[in-house]
């Protein structure tokens, strides 16, 4: 049923080459339009404090869907002629419904660049637009049962069905996606370079599987991920250290969207989450500050020290005592374990933070609780262009550990891999 | 196949009627955020100076594309078990590519509110994101034979088949309807208006073709316009005289290609079109200064008098003489016709106008060629609010004609009229 010819991976890749050179040309030449439009940034680690032009994901996500909706007739080239009789509509809808999703979530995205949506806006249209998705995973799979780890199938049988459950998994990995990838963030290039990663190791699991049993799953992803990370390279062009442009929430709902369609209606959702592992440790580390058990400024980036031109941990200035109790357990065991900087200030300075109300209680800075931060604790001071790079070698090197979980190490916990 | 039961239509009104009071509250309550992104505008036909809001559109078509996400499901209850054997996807694939071009759109028209995009730009994504519409109009529908009026079936034949030129006209269909609505604007609640008073007409001819022959299309049609008549009606309380906000391109775009799709899939588009006779007629008297037969100022809206608080025609003023051979028949047939208002400016005024240059050329001032300016020619100065109510009367009276064509002077054209 599917057209298995070669052909249209080539058209999909030249579509996207076209689409690339395209955004080379338009990313400079709409700078100015955004920057008209008050959609600019000031880069906070960088001494001139000229206007960035924020949100230019929405150049790349626009080509990304140029591209897919030239692209969508070709791999039913050979249907077209049969109409009703044997076309393949579930392969159709496919498309449809991942292109409505992804549409949907760069048009949040583009409107929370510009509106600065709040939380509750961010977490209903997401939800409600994988609607479409879970109802074609429902027709075209609809598989909710998932292979027990071998330790654990004394206890439940090799299989479990989790019915409900797998369609609410799958409806929160869209959000969790999303949001992983935009909390990872805050140096030059280190968005999109994480996203072209991830991309990569999708794409190269998919190339892997290509030749198994679910030849139709992978070749489908292979038609969005290839048009995302091809696209996606303008912009980590422009974005790399010194940034001319930020890329924006847009691009981060763009990526983290594209990859949630495809592993979703790939089925490969457990393996994609393999190569979100960075995205997870900064999620879990962020965790006691996301739930303000210990205070979250609003920027928590690195923070740019003007006379070394050198990035060191950003600081989170509280007093001890005013943290509640589960705070204060967090923080004792996080000190413990040297996962943060921490420095007690004199008690001079502890009254001027104190906003008036003369205390005496001593005060602390500890490193806020990001990935980013947690290297700057391991290397030292460094430059922000290096910073990237260590943080897309330990997104290589997590991917790779990836990859020995899902085809080494899978082999000891469950009896048989695909 | 189709679910018949008439409970999805009561849902879609439910939650239409939800969202629509979700919008009362939330339009309202972005105001701030939206003049805080720089996205406002001032109403140059009031005296206050106030700034406006703009954009709003936005809000309703989110709240449109979430009563559709958590509607689509339901149409199919019937089928949800019997999954693969005998589902209904054309019809979901049908609400999937409805919805992703208009998802497009909404996101094409907020680019726009918020950078200005160009001709260009606007043309490119439209036409490509009516890629998967006609797609779906290929393999569910695929006719492009039209019914020759009969006067001229002697040359052509009873039926005459378009082939690619019927796709052609489709996908110029969705630019034609986002643009014409978008010309004929420029006072307070006259953009939701018209886009209203037209979905009302969509909707009575989809309820009297309901009995008909094509019962799924006319349903599909009113899935789609029920919640968009419902959704607007916020913004035309807010946009109505005196604005407190602005409905922005967004709102044109979406309301434009929410039309274009229940035509196109509902396949009566050229029903739909003779709902647009206002959008035509404004659309052809634009035409000279369009294509800059006659010089185009940039706002052609009606001219505030603070004065008399009225609203009068605006001006374009230029030398006859200065015009191109194709402008000045134009002018002359406008002048004889009695189309235009034109007056002779004296001679010194000529010269303020005349930028330096100290030329003895006559100038003239002519009213802009919009259908706004007209009825101002027609009834002389008049109130805003009044404006509006004439526009959108003018808009009635032209859709019950469209239905006195379509089913009372059609059977003089056509033999038979379904
Ligand atoms: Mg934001
Ligand atoms: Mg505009």
């Amino acid at each position: 049923v599917w057209y298995v010819s070669r052909s249209p991976m080539l058209l999909n890749i030249t579509l996207s080459l076209t689409a690339a050179s395209v955004g080379f040309q338009l990313i400079p030449a709409f700078r100015e339009s955004f920057i008209t439009a008050h959609l600019f940034g000031i880069d906070l680690n960088k001494k001139t404090g000229e206007k960035v032009a924020e949100a230019q994901g929405v150049v790349v996500a626009a080509l990304f869907l140029m591209v897919m909706f030239l692209f969508i007739p070709f791999p039913f080239a050979a249907s077209w002629t049969n109409r009703r009789e044997s076309f393949p509509f579930p392969q159709l809808m496919e498309f449809l419904a991942s292109l409505l999703s992804i549409c949907c979530m760069i048009f949040l995205g583009f409107a929370d660049d510009v509106l600065n949506l709040r939380w509750r806006h961010k977490l209903i249209l997401p939800t409600l637009a994988s609607i479409p998705l879970l109802m074609v995973y429902w027709l075209n799979i609809g598989r909710t049962s998932v292979m027990v780890p071998l330790p654990l199938q004394p206890l439940f049988g090799e299989w479990i069905d989790l019915g409900f459950l797998y369609y609410a998994y799958m409806g929160s990995l869209a959000v969790f996606c999303t949001n992983a990838i935009n909390i990872l963030a805050g140096i030059n290039g280190v968005e999109v370079g994480q996203s072209m990663v991830i991309g990569a190791s999708i794409i190269i699991n998919n190339i892997i599987q290509l030749s198994g049993d679910h030849t139709h799953h992978h070749r489908f992803s292979l038609y969005l991920m290839v048009p995302f990370l091809i696209v996606s390279s303008p912009l980590l062009y422009y974005n790399w250290y010194p940034s001319k442009v930020f890329v924006g929430d847009t691009y981060c709902y763009f990526a983290g969207m594209t990859f949630s369609v495809v592993g979703i209606l790939g089925h490969f959702s457990k393996t994609m989450l393999l190569f979100f592992i960075p995205q997870v440790l900064n999620f879990v580390y962020s965790l006691p500050q996301l739930f303000r058990l210990i205070p979250c400024p609003r920027h928590r980036m690195p923070k740019y020290n003007p006379d070394t031109g050198l990035l060191e941990t950003s600081k989170a200035v509280f007093a001890i005592a005013e943290l509640p109790t589960a705070g204060k357990v967090v923080f004792k065991v996080l000190t413990r374990l040297r996962l943060v900087e921490v420095v007690t200030l004199p008690c001079e300075e502890s009254n001027k933070e104190g906003k008036n109300k003369k205390t005496t209680e001593p005060k602390v800075a500890m490193s806020n609780l990001t990935l980013i931060n947690f290297i700057l604790i391991l290397v030292g001071p460094t430059h922000e262009a290096r910073l990237t790079w260590y943080v897309l070698v330990l997104q290589v090197l997590c991917n790779v550990f990836g990859f020995w979980i899902r085809y080494g190490a899978a082999g000891w916990i469950y009896k048989e891999v695909s």
